[in-house]
């Protein structure tokens, strides 16, 4: 029943095909990271035609288990060159499953200018031209799809960034209420997809959780349990539900572990301002929303809708969004922020690699810290492409280095996100290992250096951070694989029964017959499988190292440096 | 006697001291090389406080020895992040070797803003501050110190491309008529010298050929013999002392291997129109110079002294510039390559990269090829510090994954220069392999490829072109230590009694009893420093590979694609 939908750009052909058994136990990260290994040269051009884009749904999306609606999207990352998966909220990842489409493979280069755009449903799939939404931004793409082939369809979609081949620029889908901002915004994949002359994909789907399940009562007794754990725990059921993300701003800069000023500080004496608490006040104030579901059969609620003084609503401003543009750039006015948001939504362009971008080239001087107008300015340039705007679109690694800039806070040419390394150390050895390039979702350990969910690291010592990082992200790279947001690890990590009704919702989904070790095995196995790619791409230990000023430079308020050694960061994948 | 100039920039402390013993042995690259290797972290941030910018004579300069007047300069290279040597005429090698410094070693980083001048001569070292030539460009530096401190020193400096630490800034000295335009340009060591705050070095020595000689009979004759041998080859006594380097733009178009139009075609219809024969005559009429020596006692005399219709004179127009400007770029106009030239040489650019990065452009729209005016538009914002000239000066690779384009010519960041890879494969393997980013210089296989000297191996094909480019590269590694001008390659290829006579020369100055094995094994020896660290850096095997559209387009008039075998490559290295 499951099919892959492989479309070649260089001929427009479009190839519905039976999934190959080898790829049938696997879903999301966990299948795009091995078509991804199996098909993609390792040294090929990113943009080049021997790139793969790879879109797929989670393993347990599109069934009724709670928060399972996120999308994969794979390849080989034009801006780290490592393989790169980025997954996203949004409704696509629901209605692929439901219409039994286990996987896109957009292949090949056409030789010609133009774009395109792919239709799936039930019935099959159809290529046509897009040419008149080249150029549109992905708030009007998605609203001219939603009118062209109705209001319910999912709508997966690049914005001019990743027409223009810029190497941050993301791919995004709708959430249940049309908005286009969810992002697989890291790694360029925009760019990817751009470079084959896909503008768009039609995801045309009536169901939204009766994705196939074999036993039907099985599954629904995990899944319920499931939910209820969500609801049970303090973070999953109450901190995320209330304020979102952007919780984490007050808590972060509370541990001293928020970069302010492009990573020269721990605290940022505004960030209250651009907190969740605040953002949950004027979004309210303003007929907005706190918090709502980034996609159906979230019991998490974690995104936001925050109306802006120009009438437009950006939808969400998330916590790392939040700290890239306010702390990081010492911007405390919210609806800069948001506005900062809104124009990379708009354009494509992920937001965390912008925040980073815009404060090493505040420490060029080319901007001012502080100044939230010039920023809006440079970073309107990104859709006119000028020259400014490219080297935004490139991303801290690239634009530090056209100016010169020694700190860069970036591995693998991605840029760090909102945890300081020196004060949340279990995300500094993350950040330098994983595959990805510096990422926080990939082994987040804030949760036991911060969070204090799954026991306790303390964040300022190297001790125990290496082992830390190596367990979150092993386990991450499972949950990755299954759709269910990275956030359910919250409650996973502080309830035995977490892991095993996971397990069980996948055994009662597939007939299998899994245990919590063959979970565990599978997210080793997607990481050995990205690892080898990476090092058939040229990456040694040499790249899983930290930017040099990580290291020789004290942040306050702890005044630590990172001192994680990098014999240990060579542990991280002794497994 | 010799001596080792250091400078730490953090103190402004400067150290003369007596050359350990492992190093007595060693001059040019293998000097700079090995220095680096034993006192740069390879991991290190180019621009940081750990790199070292490292300047060293060859071992014959300063002597009698003809065409010995190369100077090496050292680092790891910002632009590529390998370890890197450059090597210029001009008249400053000579100098050092004749007041004994063997190298000046240049460390640390200044905490605060501002620039300082090196002023070096018999009695010692001197720093002092320079911020009045801060923002100048070469020419009018090297006019102003050349003023301040006597007609006859030499400086050494980098332009407002260095200071401003771009990506492909070099490091330059000037000639005995005072052009400023002696230019180790490769690799962006302008911007090392940039980041450690040093504007330039006086080199102030009464002497040219006085460097200390032990058997003073043994070597002139040595050195009388060699200069003969230059003599009488037809390419180091006729060819280049008649047009210079550019001699090869009518020679390489025949043979097809011109890249035109950023590496989409082998011939260019217009070359002879930027020929070295048209240079000259264009020269000669407005009473320039179709050859001059870039230093004294050089009897190949390849540079050039080109009037502009401005009334300022670029020196030179090499070969690789006007194919850079010219061909590559569909600019067949004389005055606008040396236009071109000559803003590079003022800001302080490579005029390699700039050439390449200019095509990289053209290729991405920005620019259109052929339009010359366009393009001196465009390089003049380099010195302006524009976000397109920041673009332009971080070289090939950087502008081109800006610009999200995959035809970028270009391995290990670094530009390819004039000798396309498809039709003249063993400087494709040199490109890829060399330890230095693509460099025609590492391992010159033009020679056997195309001008029949040192043998013939056919260009078009793929077997016998990883031996030459190995071969030659062992060779040049060790001629460039000598402080010898590589092209004396071209003699030494076809004379049996070459290589044993720069031996020779090296036995009489030094009372050592070397052969010419001994001469192979110090090349081979620095290949091997070079390539651990790179090794240690980060790279490997997948680094050493063309950029994937050779492999993929054909070039006319052959019709060829770089077919060299991956394993193959990997054999280079293989002695």
């Amino acid at each position: 029943m499951a099919k892959f939908v492989r479309v070649d750009m260089a001929t427009k052909q479009v190839k519905v095909e039976d999934v190959p058994e080898q790829y049938l136990a696997l879903g999301g990260r966990a299948l795009t990271s091995q078509l991804v290994a199996d098909e993609v040269p390792p040294t090929c051009d990113p943009l080049g035609p021997f790139n793969k884009l790879v879109i797929a749904p989670g393993l347990l999306s599109g069934t009724s288990a709670p928060s399972s609606g996120r999308l994969s999207v794979g390849a080989k990352s034009p801006l780290t060159g490592t393989i790169k998966e980025s997954n996203a909220g949004g409704v696509t990842s629901q209605k692929l499953a439901n219409i039994h489409i286990k996987a896109i493979v957009i292949e090949g280069k056409p030789a010609e200018q133009g774009f395109y755009l792919l239709k799936l449903n039930a019935n099959g799939a159809e290529m046509m031209p897009a040419d008149d939404l080249a150029g549109k931004g992905t708030y009007e793409v998605t609203a001219i799809c939603r009118e062209r082939f109705g209001a319910k369809v999912g709508v997966i979609t690049i914005g001019p960034a990743g027409e223009m081949l810029m190497l941050s620029a993301g791919v995004t889908n709708n959430d249940s209420e049309g908005s286009s901002s969810r992002y697989a915004g890291r790694g360029g994949l925009g760019a990817v997809m751009g470079s084959k002359g896909l503008k768009a994909i039609i995801v045309d789907a009536a169901k939204t959780f009766d994705a196939p399940v074999q036993d039907v009562q099985r599954f629904k007794e995990a899944a319920k349990k499931f939910s209820q754990m969500l609801l049970d725990h303090p973070v999953t059921g109450q901190g995320l539900p209330a304020y979102g993300t952007n919780v984490l701003m007050n808590i972060i800069n509370e541990a001293g572990t928020l970069p302010t000023r492009n990573f020269r500080f721990g605290r940022f004496d505004k960030a209250s301002e651009v907190s969740g608490e605040k953002l949950a006040e004027v979004a309210i104030a303003r007929g907005g929303k706190a918090t709502h579901a980034c996609h159906p059969g979230c019991v998490m609620r974690c995104s936001n809708a925050y109306p802006m003084p120009d009438g437009k609503v950006c939808s969400p401003v998330e916590y790392e969004t939040a700290w890239g543009f306010g702390p990081n750039l010492e911007i405390s006015d919210l609806d800069v922020v948001a506005k900062l948001n809104y124009i990379c939504n708009d354009v494509g362009l992920d937001t965390i690699e912008a925040g980073c971008t815009l404060g090493v080239l505040m420490e060029a001087g080319v901007l001012s810290f502080g100044d939230g107008q010039a920023a809006i300015a440079a970073l309107e340039e990104v859709g006119q492409g000028t020259p400014l705007g490219r080297v935004i679109a490139s991303g801290a690694t690239n634009a530090g280095k056209l100016y010169g800039v020694t700190r860069i806070p970036a591995v693998k040419g991605q840029g760090i996100p909102a945890y300081d390394p020196r004060s949340c150390k279990g995300n500094g050895v993350t950040y330098a290992t994983t595959t990805m390039g510096a990422d926080h979702t990939a082994g987040y350990a804030v949760t036991a250096n911060i969070l204090k969910v799954g026991g306790f690291v303390d964040p300022t010592k190297a001790e125990g951070q290496v082992e830390l990082s190596r367990n979150l992200q092993i386990a991450t790279a499972a949950v990755d694989s299954t759709g269910l947001c990275l956030f359910v690890a919250f409650a996973v990590l502080d309830n035995p029964e977490g892991l095993p009704t996971i397990v069980e919702m996948l055994n009662a989904q597939y007939g299998l017959t899994l245990t919590t070790d063959d979970a565990l095995a599978l997210g080793m196995n997607v990481l050995k499988v990205e690892r080898e790619f990476n090092r058939q791409a040229g990456f040694t230990s040499a790249d899983d190292r930290l930017p040099e000023f990580f290291t020789i430079e004290e942040l306050s308020p702890h005044n630590t440096k990172f001192d994680v050694k990098n014999e240990d960061l060579d542990k991280v994948f002794d497994f």
